[in-house]
């Protein structure tokens, strides 16, 4: 049964596998100072036209975030994250464990205002509460969304204004940036954030995530902290070879592209038949609202999840596209869709 | 030039990158609840005799360490190792960023004893310092030695009368079991430990770990932990395909017996000439004591790390091999070698 | 200027200071294993007719809530609580950095309901998120309100069913207990709870908190746990001399029956004047809704705070009322807010 | 059966009782921000002649210990110690639990010299191992030696160099003031140290350190952290008035005194009878080596603590005095072990 669960169900793009296997036997040093991750490095900073730049490669998206978080924050200080943040529900508890507190406000799809985190510093006033220090944001966020270069621009404000260190959690900041809802450039977001991180896991790699880290007073010692965390993996080139496949050439952004083509064709035939979503469809994550019975029809072909029961009989569901979804799968999904709708 | 400096040099054995571009574009489930994980676990607790074994695959060894030490441990308690153990010196206090001591004490070429951690547990006697609950050993050692079937049964009766959970730390066990002074099985270390893991990433993985615990009452909920510290990867049949290849034939021991012949031949080649060694060569880490004339004349041609400074003319070294080590490579450093040592 | 700002403005009550004097030279043990504590845990141990109890004297609630928290909780673990809890809102992330997440959910009142903990339960389904183990409630709670036989009956069966621990934060169990509105005595409490404290600080001790474990499973080794905390004082007989007298003759509860009736004696004033409240008025705080005029008339005479903004004019304030409010000083501020009224 | 166990014993110094009794019954300012805290602040500062000292009031020494570690470390820094180390011995792993390694060395005496430390950071070379920050010494030491200003200048120096924080822990840091053996001020020490505590508990106080931040960029949201670990005591005037006593005429220095005094009466019994010492005797405590008969006697009229077995014969023995033991008892011990040595 052919699936539309997430992102993840594939293993690497075969370019990716290529040059894995052709570097194999090579002797490389260990903990990501190989010529590979360098060589990775230097496509992202020029991407990003930030020559000074810190970048770190890191397994997995949990693993970044707990990180980071832990990393930049003195004990008593706190993240801002939208209640539907990756952090705040998904994460088991990561950030918690590592001492800190998630401040979760409600954010209208999945997005974070500066207004909402106003509230929350002036809620905190004092030495009883935590203290405000990160505000994370996704892009595309946990509903699929995108923020605007006018979003972000705010939220950048804000931050700068109350000395709060915005963090970019870019899980699926491929398929962000390939969105036609999108106005913002990779190198525009790297002078609006603080640190954010590009996503590999979801687009391309067999595992893998690039953090860049902007700030100056934010790189001090970071090696150190990757390793405590059990992150700083011995063959570090294993995900430095990875990302300069996806990087030397625009790979990248080819998959994102794809995954959102994919997901616009499902959204395509939903929209024509007025079909409600949960969130707006505009990356390679899609939630509308189905009734339960159309749901029990789509699930005896295909495999998706459900994300949230919104009355007696309809559900929002969620169907996930990605580089490895197959033009003829979406084409089988679509015309069985459009058939099981007119029903 | 050719390296020795360690066992993570090299990408993956040619079986292991076959099986993942085998399955590279199958759909399969996420966060390791696939098949090929399935059959994984399967060969290892065929191999080890225990159906019941639970078993998880992680991404490294720091991380496996301090999982278990993290997940089995109340708050108050400590896990005791030898000063040399890993989880004491080279994973930048990733067992204390979990809240726990590790009590490190002396232990004769990189090995722990009953009497050594007795006398720990009399010291040890009241709420005012910590309680111990775990000891750790790592087999092979970090200085290559290995644990005889004596000496671990002696440990795991300390253990079970103490109350105290035996773990061992399996970074490089396919080279301690391969070794001529091994007199234990893989089975009969999982009857003595309570859990251990078996290390992938310096024995023919790109990456990758398999945690076993045998112990019942420490089973529960561990998969909550591992997504906790951002070890739970989405994409898990990574590592779980890793280890079909390398144990559906038997593929991890004959890597690990290449290895250590090729640490053979090297420590011949030394013991031929008398030169002491600062532990015992038997695995597939040497550490022969040697003249500084003759370690700078050897850094010339080839790579390997100084261990520890003897006196003012002599310093112990670290000679690595892997699965990945040529041959020819071998003989052309043993050839170098001995005619450095005759001059 | 009087203040009604909160219970613990004064030192202690003179019967506990007299027998910190008359035993002041005494050599006593040290770090709570004195005659003292002793006698002190016999007392509590009576009244609530639990002769295994296990009892330990802590110095602060703040202290207390994050050693009950993070001893009895697996790291994953989080506790629930109402958004108003202390623990989620005022103590600077205590638990958080003790790795657990507080999940926090409405609560009507600073109240807790099974309905709501059992939603908590059902969206906690996987291991992607925290595991709920515990539940935090405050008797009274942090609006004064105060908790039914009925209610906690409820509250502990819901607990039982799902294997949750109950705990309750007795900070101000005094006053819930005297409360007109109580109807449970502090032994049917014990039976309902699996841990609670009583707290000394806000009625009649200089400083100290009682913390009553009553689930045998909870009890091991938990004095460990305080001292790594901290939080076990080398002269523990002066926590325990206080209880001594609190307790031995029913001294706490006279005391919090005065802080009550002081408090009524106000809120009769404001009923008179149908002033609306922001939670029901039944223990020893406070929480009117006041117009802004009347609140700055009544900050020039009286100290007080503002709890929150209600509309553009008008607030809720908080009046607090301890043992140790003067009989004359809430005349004569009854009288001024009468008159005050009236404008 | 008089006690020599500790100095913690008795309640407090009647002076300081005087004071609370006299102010108990003030409305006064909650968490420490009270008159009594400030007035003891500036009798401190004015002592030190630190105008700009930062200076706040903690229950006990574990849980200053603690806090100090934990507020001025990142996650990745380790802070070294004596093997003696309260910290490192006798907090059940108070440090460990907030996240940091103890770096244990040998100390002469229990005291640490700059030729140790400045192995340890030669050690510790890169980020595989955690990072040094902070060196912690006791003064007088957990063996009752001072630290001479030639020391503690070094250590200074040693510290400034290599961007090590000195913290030096004054549980009996008035013993040691007061000690014939001492050469230097408490000013002096001020100036030397970038942290340090003034121990209550064990000198005249119910309980209570005062901690001085002498670092400008120490200072920093302290408050936050001491209330974030439980320490922010809600009646903080009982600790303020504690402190104000002890230190508005010098009653803390002539307790210190009496204390030395009653010591050195002992030390001198012993010295005659050529009676060997674990480390000189200058401070309130003595650790002479006595046999295991002379011990047996010496227990059945006296309680006090065996610290260490010899030989088969011999043990070091711990005997403390205080502000609070008697000149009877003193004489009596005194004619006891003159009498039993004799034998």
């Amino acid at each position: 049964m052919y699936s539309f669960m997430n992102d993840y169900s594939e293993g690497a793009h075969p370019k990716v596998l290529e040059l894995l296997i052709k570097s194999n036997l090579e002797q490389n040093a260990g903990y990501g100072e190989d010529v590979h991750s360098e060589r990775a490095k230097e496509y992202i900073r020029k991407l990003i036209q930030k020559d000074d730049a810190d970048i770190h490669f890191i397994s997995g998206g949990t693993q970044t975030n707990l990180l980071v978080v832990s990393s930049f924050l003195r004990p008593h200080q706190c993240v801002i994250s939208a209640y539907t943040g990756h952090i705040n529900v998904h994460e088991t508890g990561a950030i918690e464990a590592t001492g800190h507190k998630v401040v979760a406000i409600p954010g209208a799809d999945g997005k974070l205002t500066p207004c909402a985190i106003e509230k929350v510093l002036q809620y905190h006033s004092d030495e009883h509460m935590v203290q405000p220090r990160m505000v994370y944001i996704s892009n595309s966020t946990e509903l699929g969304t995108v923020y605007s270069k006018d979003e972000l621009t705010a939220l950048h404000e804000v931050c700068r204004s109350n000395d709060l260190i915005l963090y970019m959690d870019g899980a699926r900041i491929g398929s962000a940036l390939m969105s036609k809802a999108n106005d913002i450039s990779l190198a525009e977001i790297a002078d609006l954030v603080d640190v954010f991180y590009i996503g590999g896991t979801k687009n391309g790699a067999l595992f893998g995530e690039a953090l860049v880290i902007l700030r100056e007073d934010l790189k001090k010692d970071f090696r150190y902290l990757i390793k405590q965390r059990g992150a700083l993996m011995a063959k570090g080139f294993v995900t430095g070879i990875q990302f300069e496949a996806l990087f030397e050439d625009g790979l990248y952004f080819s998959l994102a592209k794809h995954a959102n083509a994919m997901a616009e064709k499902i959204a395509g035939v939903l929209k024509k038949s007025n079909c409600p979503f949960y969130a707006p469809p505009c990356t390679n994550q899609l939630f509308p609202v189905l009734s339960n019975d159309l749901i029990d029809m789509l699930s005896k072909k295909f495999q998706f999840s459900i994300y949230e029961k919104i009355d007696e009989n309809h559900s929002a569901v969620r169907f996930v596209t990605s580089w490895a979804t197959k033009q003829e799968s979406v084409d089988e999904f679509c015309e069985y869709l459009e058939k099981t709708l007119r029903i």
